[in-house]
């Protein structure tokens, strides 16, 4: 699937309450299992259909948490199938040596015989402080009321479940009219990003009731998490133990109608990801940067995220202060080529360059521009907008991020001392 | 040559008053031609010998300065050969489109004249504002008066014009005893890193009074840069100007002589790159990541320049917090594979992991240490010291940075609004 279609999207998907239970046949539940000091729910399941495939994308740093080598071991020996994952927050148990891994083959196995399944059909994520290992006998103590209350409204419930330092719970459904009936699409996530950022993990769940292929599903989820997750940046640091998990169950969708739904689920993962750019501790308010005329999407969203991604540019927003320079200095060092001759360059309806030279602009009214837009449906946000014309080329892309404060810096700075 | 051993250097090379004139045969200038609204110092003239080698690095930006492509085609050109130097700040000449080439040419080709040299021979470097052009008028005007201002003793003249929203000058001179003479190499630098980072260029210039064929002196200079100006990071971001250029004219010196010399270069390279990092706005102190056991240097810079550039790590430090998660955490993102579980990590004499796992460790202590240190020589900083070991490699790399301060985000959010 190329690029895609906004109109499209919003024609063919609306949004319905709920998250990652909207979809048919998929149970959640959320209890506070007392991993936590704050007393605040802290333990998550969801169970997903019988038959389900399940995609997982995961962290690329290589000092990885013990549950996201244990999550990726097991579905790459089922070829893409799993039935439940557990979640807890509080402790991100990763650089806790051998016992990492052992707690959490302990955790699932005493899941799995309660569910009736094989130890292997469960994952397991966990997510909050790095370096101390969970508390198994409250974990252990708590899955017996936690499966007793699964249920196929409990999407809620998980959402908050899964919080560590967010200010927000964030979940979506959207629904479609595909192959003569309606398809669901779910997703929760949870990352504040810039608070208290040894807690700063990603978790990403979504749930479709419609029937794909494995490798299909695979496939459309590595590419709707790359334009969304994966074109997020808060701070530029990567977790011990991002995960996003994807889960699929249903009557089979006929292929003529796979491109749709991969333009419901990217939009599914594209509004949690963005609202985890938004939902950083300090931020004031959410950038889009819009890249087109690249050689490839892969090259645009790489301009787009480095943009995003610049201390001096977020500072400037932070600012409201349409610093074009700073905006096209960061493009220049992406690791992409392009003719700097041929760059376009907007704020929202401003334009700021033009062949590669600045424009004379109404400062003021740019400035204006940013210090806030009306807040819009489910696709529309009150975001600032970049738009960067860089070539030609085909390739277009996006990326989120959020502007930097002082108030970033007091709260990381103040962290622990 | 490999690892540069700290004692030799000290044992071998000793300070000498000034910069880029210490060494024998280098004329410097510097005037105040009115191109920048604050009336200080802004144009800068290096002369070095007849017979000169000149090596050259470059930004790696796309969007690069039309005098970086001057520099780097004349020295293409040439092979390696340059006898003079120009330098203006307060205005960067990039995104300026064809003017800027114009100008760039027609502001050589002034001096060479004046200095009864051929155009080719003359390189030409600006920093200061993005997308403005340079008051030609004024720059050629001033020709006169600044080649006649020419002398031996003129270094601290055009280290004080080079910069833009510096704090302090930045030069130094070493000098060693080798192949039965005196040896001496000198360089001055401008970057301020953070405080209006349009002007955030960093433009380095060395000389030394021995001669050394062009293609050794070209790979000696390119391996001390990467030691040194391309291991800082103050804001991840880089300039369209970014420029080190170092000349090398004199009595040939023995082969047996080059590691020697090399440590030197990279010492004042060092010295020099460490002075940015440090003059960054909002900075309070420098950070220095160590990293040892990586497969190769290559490898270790990476991880330390990762660590370095982390914003977690630098409000971590700026707060005076031990906080060894981020630094861990950073290390495994930085596109470098390593074993976990061989990780150890000190923070001063203060060791926060062995083997992967956290250490008990007297966090008040630790803070301490990185609320100051004393000021030592010019080898020895008042810096806090992150060191980190990956693995048995032989591999050990250097990076250097600063904290990361509200008042950094105040200065570059208030900017031009």
């Amino acid at each position: 699937m190329g690029a895609v279609c906004w109109g499209l999207v919003a024609q063919l998907w609306s949004p319905l309450p709920g998250g990652v239970t909207a979809p048919r046949g998929f149970q959640a539940a959320g209890s506070t299992a007392g991993l936590k000091a704050s007393g605040r729910p802290d333990l998550a399941l969801l169970l997903a259909p019988q038959g389900a495939v399940c995609a997982g994308t995961f962290t690329t740093t290589v000092v990885r948490a013990a549950c996201v080598d244990l999550c990726a071991a097991r579905l790459g020996a089922s070829g893409g199938r799993a039935r439940a994952v557990l979640i807890n927050s509080g402790q991100a148990n990763a650089c806790t040596g051998e016992r990492g891994l052992v707690d959490s083959l302990a955790a699932t196995a005493a899941l799995a015989a309660r569910l009736g399944l094989a130890p292997e059909e469960i994952l397991i994520c966990s997510t909050g402080v790095i370096g101390v290992p969970i508390p198994m006998d409250r974990l252990l103590a708590s899955l017996d009321p936690l499966v007793a209350s699964l249920s196929s409204h409990g999407g809620s419930a998980a959402a908050r479940a899964i919080l560590t330092t967010d200010l927000v719970e964030k979940q979506i459904a959207l629904q479609a009219s595909l192959d003569g009936r309606s398809v669901r699409i779910g997703g929760m996530a949870k990352g504040s990003g810039m608070i208290h950022p040894d807690m700063a993990t990603m978790l990403g769940y979504l749930t479709c009731d419609a029937g794909v292929p494995s490798d299909v599903w695979q496939a459309m989820v590595r590419r709707a998490v790359d334009r969304s997750f994966n074109a997020i940046t808060v701070d530029g640091d990567t977790s011990t133990n991002d995960t996003v998990l994807a889960f699929a169950a249903g009557d089979p969708l006929s292929p003529a109608h796979f491109d749709a739904l991969e333009a419901g689920l990217t939009a599914v993962s594209q509004h949690l990801a963005k609202a985890i750019a938004r939902d950083g501790e300090g931020a004031t308010c959410l950038i889009e940067v819009q890249v087109e005329g690249a050689s490839d999407g892969e090259a645009a969203r790489r301009i787009a995220r480095t943009v995003c991604g610049s201390s001096l540019v977020k500072c400037a927003i932070h600012g409201r202060d349409p610093n074009w320079g700073r905006i096209v200095a960061a493009a220049g060092r992406a690791g992409v080529v392009f003719d700097p001759q041929a760059v376009v360059l907007w704020l929202g309806e401003h334009q700021l360059m033009a062949a590669g030279q600045p424009l004379a602009f109404d400062r003021s009214a740019a400035s204006t521009y940013m210090r806030g837009r009306a807040a819009g449906t489910y696709l529309v946000d009150d975001t600032v907008v970049i738009r960067l014309v860089v070539g030609p080329g085909p390739g277009e892309g996006r990326a989120w991020g959020c502007d930097l404060s002082d108030q970033y810096v007091r709260i990381n700075a103040d962290y622990t001392t």
